[in-house]
């Protein structure tokens, strides 16, 4: 809450119980404190077990992608990751490695979903999160492409560079035939065990740190 | 499922609904097949969208760990991970890199949890998972103990080599200080950007690629 306090976003309000006061000191005389009963707390939080503190903040209007932005830096495209478990942590392990920036095609589940708010851990405040039409979107960038896809080039033998994108694709289906075309690069994690698969927030992890260790040796 | 039937565990009988039999006549003859009402899996499946088969499973009696299993391969320990999800997704990625043994501290959550094994998507059947006291147990492997700490040497400089320990740490507070103790190597993920923290599966999916990338070049 703090992350939000200090970020572009718009705090509308913010709503405490009455034992977590003090804490509160710390941040800006600007915005609005509310301190509320507990029981009110557990009415208006979404989680099982109601925080001390909760922050009334404005979902901000998508500006358009300004390409500039994504020029010598990596980005995440993701196409159609659904859980939003793997949404929050992928945004969370995006803002570890500094990636700015996370593409999502329009049916990617929504980033200000309660879930996925709260399994960003803060990282929200801080990695920009932008929903477009990837076969559109993405070749107009003129950034080399990356897809996580079986049978592509091993990933430990893969040069990122400094600029790019890396698409990972949904739980299920991986990243749908009509965006696998615009990849450039395809690349996999190679196995070395049994497991079916990698989960996708898992991979995304993976992939983050081989296009980030060069950059972190 | 299959994998199970496929494994050492031993099944005491599998339930189904009566549109999942043609799929399940592949297995062996020898498994006690049962077929149920829809509406009978509901009342004994833990998921609010029951599957149309379920296997009743024995939970094995764990044998005391034999110390030369470990010896000439590379096992992670877990030294009170809490989350089911966070523990399901880490034995999923051990089973990925052909990790085949993972020892958790007594407290660590119940590997026969149900979500941890929902969410172990099958890679259960094939990793070991072993309940010790760390202290106790690690230092008598005689294997090089690393543990993911904060400050210890830079992941993408370490040589993990073909046989050793990793131990990661509980979501709050890491690695307990008694367990810090016996380390013997302490590897960090360096960060670019300003998380706070990086989730643990996640973590240990990156640490998991660094120890197998040689041997998966």
């Amino acid at each position: 809450m703090i992350e939000f306090a200090q970020s572009s976003y718009q705090l509308e309000a913010i709503y405490y119980t009455p034992e977590f006061a003090v804490k509160l000191l710390k941040l800006s005389n600007k915005i609005n404190f509310q301190e509320i009963s507990v029981a009110d707390m557990a009415r208006i939080s979404c989680l099982k077990t109601p925080p001390g503190v909760l922050a009334l903040v404005n979902i901000p209007v998508s500006p358009v992608l300004d390409y500039s932005l994504l020029k010598e830096k990596f980005s995440l495209a993701l196409d159609g990751v659904q859980d939003p478990g793997n949404m929050g942590t992928i945004i969370r392990t995006a803002d570890w490695f500094g990636l700015e920036h996370i593409i999502c095609s329009e049916d990617t589940v929504d980033v200000y979903n309660p879930k996925v708010v709260q399994a960003t851990m803060g990282s929200l405040s801080r990695v920009k999160v932008h929903y477009a039409d990837l076969a559109e979107t993405l070749p107009a960038l003129k950034l080399n492409i990356f897809g996580a896809l079986l049978n592509g080039n091993n990933i430990y033998n893969t040069t990122f560079g400094p600029e790019g994108v890396l698409i990972m694709g949904n739980e299920g289906n991986g990243i749908r035939p009509e965006i696998q075309e615009i990849i450039n690069t395809a690349v996999t994690i190679p196995q070395a065990g049994k497991a079916e698969s990698l989960n996708v927030a898992m991979a995304t992890a993976i992939f983050c740190s081989e296009i980030c260790r060069n950059t972190l040796k």
